[in-house]
């Protein structure tokens, strides 16, 4: 793996040295685990000019799910770094950056405070910082084949907690309960913990984006809507599903479903190499728009997936860019009618070229209507 | 509760006025709750000179467990914000400032990206921008006893689920197991959820500091270090407890205990009124000192809780300021042996007069060393 990291940070260097920065400072976590192969706490990543640093306010613990330090890195412990109270990280960076000789260093503008980007000048008021942009960020987009290796057993763990749950009784349990349940079952197949606070909501709640776990418990004729996934070796994923509870789903709550699952195929269609992201969206959104549910649609249509749950690229109206081929996605539309509920869709895929058979769908559970 | 609110707004006010600025815009969202009584997704809260106004990026949710927004202020909805791709709250609220004719806004730049406090700028050149600094959280160090009276509550939750988890069988069960059983608990007594991620350390891993569980299971004869907290209504706590399983605790594990408990003793007597927050960092610190086990000690002795698990003040050696009443703080001594295991013992307790019976104890769960 040594190698893969080192040549990340070729590529890094590549770009700041085109901006005119010899040496770099990257300090948001997922950009250092990225970079480095592990974040430890209060972690920042020096590419200097003469030698490359990862500074931590502990030592790396040697488990999997946190990723061990690439040991090309000399590695520098601060200890009390991120606890308020020791040497902050950045600005001890900066100090070394200075006594290498750097002139520039390219930071994390939009990762720095303003406080702690004024603690780094006054450390060093003759080294110029510059911004580095997202250009961390930036390499990010595409994965490797490990990393979607990664994102893969991610959703088949996410698949097993899900179907798993439904094969319980779910009637009369809260939606608190429902999602810790699904928690439990992520850690339980092997997650390193869920990917972001799971979403169960039933009744009125169903097909809220976001919708915070609340004491509803489900009951007969409810849609129920769960959102969730597993944080694997660091890489996260997603999926949602909707569910009608009972027999018997009401006409206008098949209506409602086919109309997003119609939206949410035609986004999963779109997805392919050079396809621009505004396009994706549209693709989704124009489904739900022509039925008279343009007014209240969410932002967007779906996100990045990798090591942090929203990367780029943006699935949004407004979105520029082009995808390209090994992008993880996310394609969740929703329509959600206040006072009713609604219904959510949402996959994880990998965009593939057609003659690798098109997009690659991570998260499998199936999307027909369920009545449980 | 509304006059709450605005009472701490106008203790804010007269700090931001004695420092220049009539108008000041709070972006840390633990502040803004503070201040607003909820602070929903992306929220910011802006003090201007004509209008309080709370925007955020979507509604406030109306459970108790989030809080509800001071309906005192005016709600100002920016859908999408917070997603990265939507208005930004903080850059619409500079916009609002400048509008209400304000020539100076105090920021919190300790919060504040560079990368978004430039854009701030860039949207409003002709307004001075200021530094608000930790004006809010040192305003949150006194809490009120509505405060207290929700980490009464978390720490009573937090005693229940710790309880609980002693009466069942613990060998052969993993690190990892514990912990997200302790967390289900915590919910099932009413937590809005866990305080911070839960620790459960076992044998060679028992004692280290903000150890996160791992696949290793429990045997006879280990040390268990269990640390985990409630968060209720916004408000977190923290217990820290170490057991020992099986019927005979070795000798050494017998003295390393007393050693911690005297330690953690010495440091929950120096919390009075007036005492230095060193002053308790030294307490507890000189009977560890004295046994030897000065070298490897963690950085500080305790810590603030409220609505963040981290809070001012720190006890640590060079601590600076005197602890007031009614300031709740964790006292958390302990000592790890690299290779062996160790003991940590943490309490969470408020501050009080002598005349009102000293410390308030809050985490109630037996100190003695319980052989499970």
């Amino acid at each position: 793996m040594s190698e893969v990291y080192a040549a990340r940070r070729t590529r890094l260097r590549e770009r700041c040295n085109a901006g005119g920065s010899a040496a770099a400072l990257v300090s948001r976590p997922a950009n250092v685990r990225y970079l480095a192969g592990a974040a430890p706490r209060g972690a920042v990543l020096l590419l200097g000019s003469t030698e490359e640093i990862l500074l931590c306010g502990e030592p790396p613990d040697d488990r999997p799910t946190t990723g061990r330090p690439d040991e090309a890195l000399r590695l520098k412990i601060l200890p009390g770094t991120g606890t308020g109270n020791g040497t902050d990280a950045a600005v001890a960076a900066t100090g070394i950056a200075a006594a290498q000789g750097a002139d520039s260093l390219a930071v994390e503008e939009h990762h720095l405070t303003v406080a702690r980007h004024r603690a780094m000048r006054s450390s060093a008021p003759a080294l110029r910082l510059a911004d580095l942009g997202g250009a961390v960020e930036q390499l990010r987009v595409v994965k490797d084949e490990e990393e979607i290796s990664c994102l893969r057993i991610g959703a088949e763990i996410t698949d097993q907690a899900l179907g798993e749950l439904l094969e319980s009784i779910l009637v009369g349990r809260t939606e608190r309960h429902l999602a810790l349940e699904l928690e439990r079952r992520l850690v339980d197949h092997g997650a390193d913990g869920p990917a972001f606070p799971t979403s169960v909501g039933t009744g009125p709640n169903s097909g809220r984006p976001g919708h915070r776990p609340t004491d509803r418990r489900v009951e007969e004729g409810d849609f129920l809507s769960v959102c969730l996934g597993a944080t694997y070796r660091g890489y996260r994923c997603e999926i949602g599903r909707t569910f009608v509870i009972g027999t018997s789903p009401a006409d206008w709550q098949i209506e409602l479903y086919d109309l997003v699952f119609a939206a949410q195929r035609a986004g999963r269609e779109a997805l392919v190499p050079g396809a621009g992201h505004r396009d994706v969206d549209r693709a989704a959104r124009q489904v739900l728009d022509s039925a008279g549910y343009g007014e209240n649609l969410p932002a967007r249509t779906g996100h990045g997936v990798g090591l942090e749950i929203d990367e780029d690229p943006q699935l949004t109206p407004a979105a520029m860019g082009k995808l390209d081929a090994c992008v993880p996605v996310t394609v969740e539309p929703g329509v959600h009618l206040p006072g009713r509920g609604g219904v959510r869709i949402d996959d994880t895929l990998v965009v593939r070229p057609e003659a690798d058979g098109g997009p690659e769908l991570l998260t499998i559970t199936t999307k027909e209507l369920l009545a449980l």
